[in-house]
């Protein structure tokens, strides 16, 4: 896989090590090798000394010949992949791209539809996006690569042949078990291994939800406003209509509920999808009496509970309402989303129709990676990965939050505290929101107009996801919208 | 892990191989390690030399000791937990069981429903039986744990950051691309990767098409009769009612489609389920000139093509009539059930409709079991190892025709040329096979009756799945059989 010129800068020298780009480990920092790595590489190949289409060294290789960690060189070739300085596919190595820089996160693909409104613009847009802060997408290049596989291996080693046929459909109960003690610890969660049914993220959480309810009679559902587009779409093809709700800055306005002939709401309690506002207590019992007195159905969707910088999260509403709260979670935003697992602990007297819609959906979810996900979970080890992901989300929402506080002191910034993504508003402006993300997107910088995740009329604003890149490029986009906003 | 008794053995001595029940590599056989291996563990539970509770050495110590590869150790534990005789889950070890022998397949999960028929019966009934002949359960201990690991390992290193993330609901391209050519290749598919969407197995390829066929107001489907019930289940739950239609010796009687009033029809032309039979040419040519005439959707469930024992298998109906018959397959009989891993290939005017529900489940099926599939494709490793699984269920489907023919000489078996089970029937015997199938299960086997299979009276007859067991084990099962029927 090597070609000629790094054959020769590989076979060459005695001091291997030295050969690719001169690196040296000695030359080094003593942390941040990631960086260091990838810096090099990329400075290679803006400067042309790694022109378009050299193949870099096997990651095993550089790491043995530096004597660093191979982890530190997986990652620092995904930075790289994800800035589109080099691609790569299973089996034929990693090489340097044709066009530098190239748009982010670059796909073939049909738009690869997300939730919380990931994925709703049309592809042509999408593809030309040097840096696309859509919201709901996390860091990948973060993905424990290494830890996933050890996990993966202990579960070949030791699954039983029994935890490898058509299993339970509700889930494996090595991983529920798992879970539950999880949740417990993490969100104050009362919920048993038998009460959790495993899906495939809270997209399939939902559609179960919609499902059942439909059966019930049930065909409208209260939901935030603003409030995720995905999530709306994803109720409306399973035949609920969406009735907004407007949220302030405690949160869903519970007393809108009433007469409006809901029986059922999907929230964000923990930090609301897009503003970020953490249901007040007040509003908290309020909603809890509503359900009650309403024998309605609460969906907490807690889709990034596990991203609050400033102090441990408000513990999940199921908690306090097991009976009345079907809880959705997912490891899309701490692992990644095309895992596609999550979690679904609904009221009691849901749990075997719901069960019975997975069945009907497809028999269960896989099995290998429900396990390893126990596993990850047993060992401390996705704990330990939550801890990392949430150092560097925080220096990565400092970055963008410092630059548009400089850059756009006329926005008011919501979502702070917690997430992945920023709310800007611009109460002040009359603008057009979709008219000024255009302008930003001509500037190659990707960010989703607030209106397109409102039903109701209200202040204009952007989105801006800030998981996917690093505290230079947030700086960079930070610079783009401001010039786009002035022009 | 290592209890003080294995301690001890382990320990003490100098040649540490030797010690482990006494097992020497020099004492074992050139080939056939595993079942050398196994039979020496087994030897030793049964006569009280490893009691219950006892940890067996782990398989990286004792594959070290015997100087022999890991998966040996590994198969051979697994061959001795599908019999019940010890136990283990992922970080634990393995443990002698406290009953031997146990029933096979025990489990403390709700009854595991699978397609194909394989686990329809109650609860109670399932965990009970100490052979269970379900058919539609594959040789899970045969799973292909080292390559799977190696696979999974390539694609960790190697995936793409975008590969991770919200992904084309239809599938990794790779994948696709991948199953292109292996389709082509194995049942002669003309389907290019853009046709096809990855599916969580052929249950939920059912779930989308029966969605589909709804929503352009088609409400019942033509199935095999016998024919699965997993299947019709799956159906009925979404939505169309199912009209059986005979299948005799040449496979269903396309005659009698004309006049049921249907546009739709499920078969399994390679294999029929139960009867084994292939669809004949001339009724071939006869059901593709009615899904031409009535514009009709045939799907094609080509749920066990892989195991043809006396000839290359039947090239799918798909590859003579693209525009009309949906094809759907599964690594579920090739791999492992659990895997939830299939592919759908319908005619062109349904594929968007298709793409959308499949969004609308689940967004997409997760990303690494796809680009692992799709490594073990892409270097011949599947391939390899079915080629290995045919030769093994081709000595057991031998094991038990030649067992049933000594023992059951008045049973008419079919099914015998290809699959993973045999169906016997008695013509010229007034018996009730339910009430047969309950007498079996008395006496320790759990077989299903033909009639769970029927929606049409017929002849009375069991349906025998052999693949989960060895030769030893099945002729024990032809024994028992044979007992019920003459008590």
């Amino acid at each position: 896989m090597l070609d000629q010129w790094l054959y020769d800068l590989f076979m060459t020298g005695t001091d291997r090590g030295a050969d690719f780009l001169q690196l040296s480990r000695a030359a080094a920092p003593v942390r941040g090798l990631t960086s260091w790595l990838a810096g090099a590489v990329r400075a290679a190949i803006m400067d042309g000394r790694l022109p378009a289409g050299t193949s870099l060294p096997a990651t095993r290789l550089l790491a043995g010949d530096l004597g660093i960690s191979r982890g530190v060189v997986v990652e620092a070739y995904q930075r790289l992949a994800d800035e589109g300085l080099v691609s790569g596919r299973p089996g034929t190595g990693t090489r340097v791209s044709g066009l530098s820089p190239r748009p982010v996160r670059p796909s073939n693909n049909p738009p690869p539809p997300g939730r919380a409104g990931a994925t709703v613009l049309p592809q042509p847009w999408r593809a030309r996006a040097e840096l696309d802060l859509s919201p709901g997408v996390p860091d990948l290049s973060g993905f424990p690569r290494a830890a996933w596989l050890r996990a993966e291996r202990s579960v070949l080693d030791q699954a039983s042949v029994a935890e490898l046929g058509y299993g339970d459909p509700s889930g494996s109960q090595w991983l529920r078990r798992e879970l539950a003690g999880w949740l417990a610890r993490t969100r104050g969660l009362r919920a048993a291994a038998d009460d959790i049914i495993v899906v495939s993220g809270v997209a399939q959480a939902l559609a179960l939800l919609a499902q059942c309810l439909n059966a019930r009679g049930i065909t409208r559902i209260a939901v935030e406003d603003p409030g995720s587009l995905g999530s709306r779409d994803q109720l409306a093809h399973w035949g609920l209509a969406t009735v907004p709700v407007p949220v302030d800055e405690q949160g869903l306005t519970v007393g809108n509920l009433a007469g409006r002939d809901v029986r059922a709401a999907l929230l964000t309690p923990a930090h609301q999808f897009p503003t970020g506002v953490v249901l007040a207590p007040g509003r908290r019992r309020e909603l809890l009496d509503w359900a009650v007195a309403a024998d309605a159905v609460i969906i907490e969707d807690d889709y990034d509970a596990e991203y609050r910088y400033d102090r441990a999260p408000v513990p999940a509403l199921q908690a306090a309402a097991p009976g009345h709260v079907a809880y959705a979670g997912t490891t899309s935003k701490t692992l990644a989303p095309g895992m596609r697992l999550g979690w679904l602990i609904p009221p009691g007297r849901l749990h075997a129709d719901l069960v019975a819609a997975k069945h009907a959906a497809d028999l269960g979810s896989p099995a290998l990676p429900q396990l390893a996900l126990a596993r990850l979970i047993a060992t401390g080890e996705l704990e330990h990965h939550i801890r990392l992901v949430r150092k560097r989300q925080r220096a990565r929402r400092d970055a963008l939050l410092g630059a548009l506080r400089v850059l756009l002191p006329e926005a008011r910034v919501q979502g702070v505290p917690a997430g992945l993504h920023l709310l800007i508003t611009f109460p002040a402006l009359g603008l057009d929101d979709t008219e000024l993300a255009e302008r930003i997107h001509r500037a190659g910088v990707l960010v989703h107009p607030l209106s397109w995740h409102r039903q109701l009329p209200g202040a204009p604003g952007l989105v801006l996801g800030y998981a996917a890149h690093t505290p230079d490029q947030l700086r960079e986009a930070a610079r783009r919208i401001a010039r786009a906003l002035r022009g």
